[in-house]
């Protein structure tokens, strides 16, 4: 049960129907980190945030990142599970592999980070920008995971309702989705 | 040094130059939670952001956020100073006492707070929008101070340079303060 009085959604979703006024800034946050023209795809992106989010052992968030990645990348869910498992052993790129590298220091705390991994990223071909990004989306992750288990959230044990929110979530975006959510609690107070 | 080219700019205000896109959400969050209406103080709403911040040993937030609160409490440093080495013994109230050690839980991880917890800051009359709010002010310095740290941000070691910034932020705000650098940043660069 949730440690606070909740509406009846899981995960976020309650969090962010409870107060719009932090939804707003939180849900600005995801889209230009996840979904925003970059030179990381977003199921590379979306990828970064399941990992820190398995690492946090945060259910929720680790299944609806996954699900969305799992949709945006091409070998789906396949690819997920083995990142999430071991990423250096994972069918991913190099520069990939380096850029998980950093944000799992990130997970651990922002002065895990050390030059090696930044330059084993570099050397992998990855830009300043993108290591920016994996490290802010390291970061945030370490939020949003807290976020939703310091509050105990509601948190769905099938498999199918992640499968099926993050391939909505993956078209829709996290701005557009948290409008409609937030009209329909909107709806039912009226 | 820091780990990517990053303007000559101190903690965060480097990287929210270096990335407008990803700065505006960042600094409304902290508007929003820091600063917006509330029935916490904006002194004892940084006084959690100081104490996260020095548990995850950031030392440019703890310094920044800790002058802002110094700024803002009645017993200025003092009460920082005392809340940071050990919030249970500090000259505050049972509820800043409750609401601190919930924040301390977050910041170990979401799990961490426990229905006690909780209980604990209810029987001392916090309300859940401010158990809510206390969360989630953890949760987000466990970001920034990722951020700031994960990509090794200069952090200037007077504590004069943190008195004046905090007086500054204080009177002004996060976004009023965030859209002067941006446009001096602008400015430097036509």
């Amino acid at each position: 049960m949730p440690h606070i009085s909740l509406p009846d959604l899981p995960g976020i979703r309650a969090l962010m129907t409870y107060r719009p006024e932090t939804s707003k800034p939180l849900n600005d946050l995801a889209e230009v980190l996840l979904r925003a023209p970059n030179s990381l795809s977003r199921g590379e992106r979306e990828l970064i945030a399941a990992v820190v989010s398995s690492r946090n052992d945060c259910h929720y968030c680790c299944s609806i990142h996954g699900a969305v990645a799992a949709h945006q990348l091409e070998r789906g869910e396949q690819i997920v599970e083995e990142a999430k498992r071991n990423f250096e052993q994972a069918d991913l790129t190099d520069k990939m592999k380096a850029l998980l590298a950093i944000a799992a220091k990130v997970q651990q705390g922002g002065k895990s980070v050390t030059e090696e991994d930044v330059q084993r990223a570099r050397q992998q071909g990855a830009t300043d920008l993108e290591i920016h990004d994996t490290v802010l989306i390291a970061a945030a992750f370490c939020m949003f995971n807290r976020y939703v288990d310091g509050l105990a959230t509601f948190v769905p044990q099938d498999p199918g309702f992640y499968r099926a929110r993050g391939a909505y979530v993956a078209e829709k975006g996290y701005v557009a989705v948290s409008q409609e959510y937030l009209a329909n609690a909107k709806g039912r107070q009226a």
